[in-house]
């Protein structure tokens, strides 16, 4: 009577990453921190580098007038044009502050797209698995959810995706490298979905676009080169947020960069503004941008995830556990080792080992591992994980 | 082809607030900046007050692990509850930090609320003239919007907003003080609103909610005593941001507070912290969140802008223009001398002077002021007033 219809089946459905980390939090408190294992949130475990620390004490010991008041919607011009440069010189694209908008992070972001872009009913698809919250971005926008299949190695399944292709197809959304999996689709693939979706955009005489978030493109590991999507089709959006690349996730500060090579850039560019102001979001917070604005230099602490990510994975591959090698993220999908992922993921809960079931997101039979944790977590794990593994074998 | 037929139209249609003040750049490129005088728009004209920016250096000089990553939706415990605190002491109503979700600002809180308690088609009455950026939230959120017209005082018309309650009525929003008149709603209008809604919800069988949105509630001259919505009607949540108040319109930092009143408090609360996630906010900005959990001491810069007000108002009245006295902000909404306000906003342009149509607040038949700039510029603003006025009067 108080909330709406949709609210109460919406709060009543849950999530899965929530209800396993509350689990965590009474495991806690029955046994102790130390003896609780929790993979389940997807938050950043280091902290944001030295030079934003040494930028943030700048701009704030440094008062302008007007520096907390309103800018212009899309953000502050020198901010627009700082991180046009970077990601120009990231991907050879040339992308000018005119393609640039700041966003309330990459969620506010891919909101304020989608508004501009679907007709309600319009088509969204989503690969399995993904990051849940994309269904209500879509459903919020008016927007109805496909789910295309990905393949047993957690990439992009071409066969089922052409499948998926209608007259109101308008939205693909990407997310490479991919929570939950941590697997980068790589360059062939991206290659074969651009072919695929210039086809299709002609055959139903409407763009459709490539929404591409990448959150995680700077989180790549043993020296891999990041296979962007832009490269392979024109009309790609890049929704994106400094949360997991530099830990700034409570700060609600990224960006939209709509590639210079979509015909309608400045259409969407206009429509992406306007919603930023008309959804509520106005501006992405000011103080975050002048920081922005001053170090596009900065750099992911790569090679701390990628050791937790050698740790965790060569403990369960030993173990026996399959898993497609992430190559980005703090996330691994590994396979369940029975088909019902959420009674697994209470076998470990047994263990006081806290994961994600795959079902989740999407992808029954498998289960999602954050490994943003201290490595005595991940190494402390590996018992239960075994035991775990073992009955799940012996059933 | 590129953006929604939606936005096709929403943006076509554009906004009167900055159509004038796109004017007004023009001008100011031939006529030179100090020739002008621009009362568009609504940003404030004074800086933070000392102790916000003494709390920004010190939050900031002294880093704490974790403090730019996430923390619940809602917000910091601490602001919540520093929130609370003064809101009390403000109210005599006892807000709790579990009646208080931190936002990216009064217009995030706005889309959360309403997300939360609308079905389709559901009527959310605003009392014109209004901010016209309401219109955009009641239908993102697919609420049906329904106008009642204000009393030529610009205060509610009790006999026009009964007239127009139905079955659907859900939310009624009230601004006081309102964006674009600067008037308060005074304590006996509150309590009739109060005993119509106590009546219509019950017939009706689900509770009618007052949305108060009041972001200029401590801008309020002659040493006025705030009248609010909640202490007379129990099913009140009220949105709000430091940005008019405080000057922090950039931040996007701002809060909504659900009345402990609230038979369903814990449901609507429980409902816009999942929409504050699910929309794409997430959560408040971290660092303007602990900088507002350690400043609940600051207080507007009235003296500054009632003095604008009394030059403004003064002024004008002299000249012989007809205005509802505001009480509060910093605006006033002055009757046109003639009915078509669109045009006579083009007399005032004649002169340099810029302002926006009652029609852009769906109210001809008035215009609105902004009064945040410089007192020289009111001041020789004044001339040209009295040509147009003079202009006008001899038609």
């Amino acid at each position: 009577m108080y909330t709406s219809d949709q609210m109460q089946i919406d709060i009543g459905r849950g999530s899965w990453i929530r209800r396993m980390f509350e689990e965590g939090l009474e495991l806690k408190k029955i046994h102790g921190n130390d003896k609780v294992f929790d993979f389940t949130l997807g938050s950043p475990c280091v902290e944001p580098p030295p030079q934003f620390q040494a930028a943030l004490v700048d701009v704030v010991n440094d008062p302008t007038p007007g520096m907390h008041t309103y800018m212009q919607n899309p953000g502050y011009p020198a901010t627009r044009v700082a991180i046009a440069r970077r990601l120009t010189a990231e991907s050879g694209i040339e992308y000018t502050a005119e393609n640039i908008i700041m966003t309330v992070g990459a969620a506010g972001a891919s909101n304020v797209f989608l508004r501009s872009v679907l007709n309600p009913g319009d088509e969204v698809i989503v690969i399995a698995p993904f990051f849940p919250e994309y269904s209500f971005y879509i459903h919020n926008q008016r927007g109805t959810q496909v789910v295309s299949k990905a393949t047993p190695e957690c990439l992009p399944d071409l066969d089922d995706l052409r499948g998926r292709l209608t007259d109101r197809t308008r939205v693909l959304m990407l997310n490479s490298p991919c929570n939950p999996t941590g697997r980068m689709i790589p360059a062939p693939i991206l290659k074969e979905i651009g072919e695929m979706l210039r086809r299709h955009s002609e055959k139903i005489g409407r763009p459709v676009f490539i929404l591409s978030d990448e959150p995680y493109r700077n989180l790549l590991f043993d020296g891999l080169q990041y296979a962007a999507p832009a490269d392979y089709y024109d009309d790609t959006i890049i929704v994106t947020s400094f949360s997991k690349s530099i830990s700034l996730a409570g700060e609600r500060i990224g960006y939209m960069a709509i590639s210079p090579r979509c015909k309608g850039a400045a259409k969407v560019f206009e429509a992406c503004a306007f919603n930023t102001r008309t959804l509520g979001f106005v501006n992405a917070p000011a103080t975050m941008q002048r920081v922005m604005a001053r170090i596009q230099d900065w750099e992911s602490n790569v090679p701390v995830y990628q050791a937790k990510r050698d740790l965790m994975y060569n403990g369960l591959t030993e173990i026996g556990y399959k898993i497609p090698k992430p190559e980005g993220t703090f996330f691994m999908f590994p396979e369940s080792p029975i088909a019902d992922d959420p009674k697994f993921v209470m076998m470990l809960k047994d263990e006081l080992v806290l994961v994600t079931p795959g079902t989740g997101f999407a992808a029954p039979g498998f289960f999602r591992i954050s490994f943003a944790c201290p490595d005595q977590v991940i190494q402390n794990s590996l018992p239960g994980f075994r035991r775990a593994f073992e009955r799940a074998m012996a059933l």
